[in-house]
């Protein structure tokens, strides 16, 4: 039943279910066929089969092994019918920012250029076409069965009762407390759902910056980070090429982009932020909107009378768009273009349902900053904004920090429910200690479980290098694992329905000494077997943890025998 | 001010502080020696010193650059003058153990044997001689002046007040709610308290198993864990030459040892549990108690009653010890000898001030089973036996689970707490899901916070070879700095007096731009700069996580001269 399959896939068969209500909708998960539990009484062999077990997927086609993906072609854009059968989107011919017309004119960018790239669609006079506008419009959207189906993949077939329903998506995306990030020029993303009752989700973070890195190394990247889990996928590029890199990643990436426009932006004028204004700012999110970003963190939520709130910190603004738009209402003493065009912002991307996320410009740096005062007032700011993108149908979600030891996580998400009135919370960690650089993967993940149980609803991951360098491939995987654990931890801690069949199987097949049914199962395959290989003993029913004698759960198994 | 000194302490110094009540305890710990921040204000150049931080060391002599350890003569004997000064003690003329006996007059065994092996001491008759004994006499011991020193390292010079007072610390183990394991046969073992009201203290597991390592191997790593920051460290040998083993891990350990002496009882009855015994067993402690074991893991709390509980699990009896002493109970119908003589357990114990680790036979071995029947039926009866130890002024703690979901944590804690009438807890983990072989550090680490936080006074640390294989230097390593992170968040969250100096002086360098700093203040200083140097950037005021231009923490700085 194992299809072949590249890593890390291996010994997993790509999968589809079918929508209901749209039965042309398939989406792409994960089976892990299970070997038989064979079991030795009164001398006779009994084998009993175990169920296949269904695992969330986030890499899209590239696990398919009957697609051949063409990073060069990129991904099949699978929603453009969703989105063209809607009949309120016009297509363009051609981008229509400034820059995005001069990017593609130039032909000294050739060598760099995606080459495949589609027009553009936007919405048509007088059209709502987000799934927030059409979720209080009573529509539910294949989009939002699509998410319902993934959420309860193990559900139906071990008769595990569920919450989730396409209505109840519905509901809870009219409500803005989620968000299905699903722009319409990025019709390659598979949908997905950011809300505190749905699975906790976690993004990665990729990127260049001016000192390293190159476009393959991002796409690969991109692939990569996709592979092992990631939910979304912000490109924060600083460096050389922003527009053409970003084009690569969208064009193969399944799962949702954001962006922080503000960083672009600032490279168009040459990192001067006094030469900032509405008008670079504007024609960057054209930009981006127009090639298929599906989330901009904006941090309008900085409010020129609360920055000298950050002057008592002990680490100051450690968010790279906060202290830039901090810095540039210093400078002018005066509010900032993203807060005064708030509503410009939102006209703008309810036109290509891209969603916003609040950023937390001035969240906390360290353990001692946290929970301060800096950070609540912006908070309130970000509940006042919310509030305004809903009322443009634009989806929102809320940012959050940072550095909070355990025991001030709890103050900090109860704050956020009820201050920015139930959007989703997307928070970064954050780390429980500031005192182990190298491993911060770690100090956040830990706080990170704790705030997604307490009801967050996204993870940005961290990865080791972080306050230290630019993650490489191996750090994105280890981030990503490390943050799937923590997002798992949090749904086991939910009770999501169907979210602990995972658990089971693998400690059923740790128990048979199933030993190749628990790699299958686990996060990280190719990690488990290459730690047990390192062993070098015999296939047998113990490892070198405790040798033959010493096995509890073989002793245990004994036990059986005995205990009648 | 830096001394030159082996990795990982490269850069600190290894300082001494000395008591009040005893002037020639000297108690070591490593002092982080910084640079001034240097601020340019106005044109002028502002320089303003930062203090030192002192560090909590559990690395003995290995780091004092004025000691030449040679492992083959072993560690100073520190408290050897303490415990003679008690009057209390007599010198046996050699072990008194039959298995003792045996290995010394051993010739084969001599190219095995540690060479200067002191003759054990003994309480002398009718002499209490445990920290217990003295603490409820009204006794503060040098031992406790000792931890009380070491638990307030940064009190004093930064004015930080404190409820740890040598007489704090009396009341803790006289009530039996702090363990000082300070077996009088391990003199060269430097005083350290398990309790909830003193910071969270972290074990490691070492010792080879039939199948693999040697003893320069484990002596290497049990060196290698104390370096990083392990409090104490547990001898799990179950292969050869356990008893020589030990002998050299015990000589140059200036944590306390934990082992578990059914493994070697089994071993001494070549892996036959039907051949298990009291006598054997007695034997074994006789003879640990007299190397300079700490303290002892017995599961006296499976009682015969209770077995079948298991039998609903998904994974039965996970724990070794645990398995081992059901079987011995199925196979002769009866309660075990560990709960029967538990008593006489205690009488031995009580002669060397060998504390008892009451094992949780029967915790859970994944998130299915916790918090389950087997595992409370255990506690219960591990809480009787508490109070009997306590009766003896024999000092014990209690140990727990193991695989624990986030929202069970709080229950396991508190039943703990009143099931065993506040005895220390110490736990495994818990691992807080079970999908993630070869990264169970993590899983766990996320659960060790928590019922750190909760009030868990030591954290069993979990490898990433958990569940895979016995756990390489690398491994340990990765696996004291995952649990150092857990138990500083656990600090932190229960506010433990001057835990957050360290986060603050090093956010405080982190924010300067104070590199080195930075990385001497962390837990893992050489991982910090081998990750920092990977992104070959020059040595300057970024990293290459966002380069020159989008460094928040420099353009927070430069918001100083604009916010006025």
């Amino acid at each position: 039943m194992e299809t072949k399959n590249d890593k890390p896939y291996a010994q997993r068969e790509k999968v589809y279910l079918n929508g209901n209500i749209y039965p042309d909708i398939r989406v792409g998960m994960q089976r892990v066929n299970l070997t038989p539990t064979v079991t030795v009484k009164d001398g006779k062999r009994c084998v009993s089969p175990n169920a296949p077990v269904l695992i969330y997927d986030t890499s899209g086609p590239f696990s398919d092994p009957a697609i051949q993906v063409d990073l060069k072609k990129g991904l099949p854009r699978m929603r453009e019918p969703w989105i063209i059968a809607r009949g309120d989107v016009e297509q363009l011919d051609g981008p229509t920012s400034d820059y995005g017309r001069m990017r593609r004119a130039d032909a000294s960018l050739d060598h760099l250029r995606f080459e495949h790239i589609a027009l553009p669609y936007r919405a048509r006079a007088g059209k709502q076409v987000t799934q927030m506008a059409y979720a209080k419009a009573g529509i539910i959207t294949p989009e939002m069965e699509y998410v319902c189906i993934r959420e309860n993949m193990n559900c139906a077939k071990l008769g595990i009762q569920s919450h989730i329903t396409p209505e109840f998506v519905r509901q809870e995306i009219a409500a803005g407390r989620a968000v299905l990030p699903a722009n319409i020029n990025h019709p390659e993303s598979e949908p997905m759902i950011i809300g505190r009752k749905f699975l906790t989700k976690i993004n990665t973070n990729l990127g260049n910056s001016a000192t390293t890195s190159s476009i393959e190394e991002e796409v690969e990247k991109a692939v990569w980070s996709c592979r092992w889990g990631g939910d979304t996928l912000m490109d924060l590029s600083t460096g050389q090429n922003i527009h053409e890199t970003r084009e690569w990643i969208i064009r193969n990436s399944p799962v949702p982009v954001g962006t922080v426009p503000m960083y672009q932006a600032l490279e168009k004028v040459e990192g001067r932020v006094e030469a900032l204004n509405w008008s670079v700012y504007r024609d960057t999110l054209v930009e981006q909107c127009e090639q298929g970003v599906d989330y901009f963190t904006i941090h309008a939520g900085v409010r020129r009378k609360n920055i000298h709130l950050a002057d008592k910190r002990l680490s100051g603004i450690v968010s790279r768009g906060g202290s830039i738009i901090s810095k540039w209402c210093l400078l002018y003493d005066r509010e900032s273009f993203l807060y005064e065009h708030f509503d410009d912002i939102c006209d703008i991307l309810s036109q290509y349902d891209v969603a916003i996320s609040l950023g937390d410009g001035l969240r906390p740096g360290s353990i001692y900053d946290a929970n301060d005062e800096a950070q609540f007032a912006e908070l309130d700011t970000l509940g006042e904004l919310v509030v305004r993108a809903w009322q443009k149908n634009v989806q929102a979600f809320i940012e959050g920090p940072g550095h909070v030891p355990l025991h001030k996580i709890r103050e900090n998400v109860e704050r956020q429910v009820i201050a920015c009135h139930d959007a989703p919370f997307y928070t970064l960690g954050p780390l429980v200690t500031d005192i182990a650089p190298g491993y911060d993967h770690i100090t956040s993940a830990i706080g990170a479980a704790q705030i997604g149980w307490l009801g967050t609803a996204m993870l940005c991951y961290v990865t080791p290098k972080e306050h230290l360098g630019l993650p490489n491939r191996d750090d994105v995987r280890t981030g990503v694992i490390t943050y799937k654990i923590a997002a798992h931890a949090a749904d086991l801690a939910k009770g999501h329905p169907g979210a602990m069949v995972r658990d089971n199987a693998l400690s059923k097949a740790r128990y048979d000494f199933r030993w190749r049914d628990q790699f299958h199962l686990s996060l990280d395959p190719d990690r488990a077997l290459e730690y047990y290989k390192e062993g070098k003993h015999e296939d047998g029913e113990y490892c070198t943890m405790c040798g033959p004698n010493f096995c509890a759960m073989k002793l245990s198994r004994d036990l059986a025998t005995l205990n009648k």
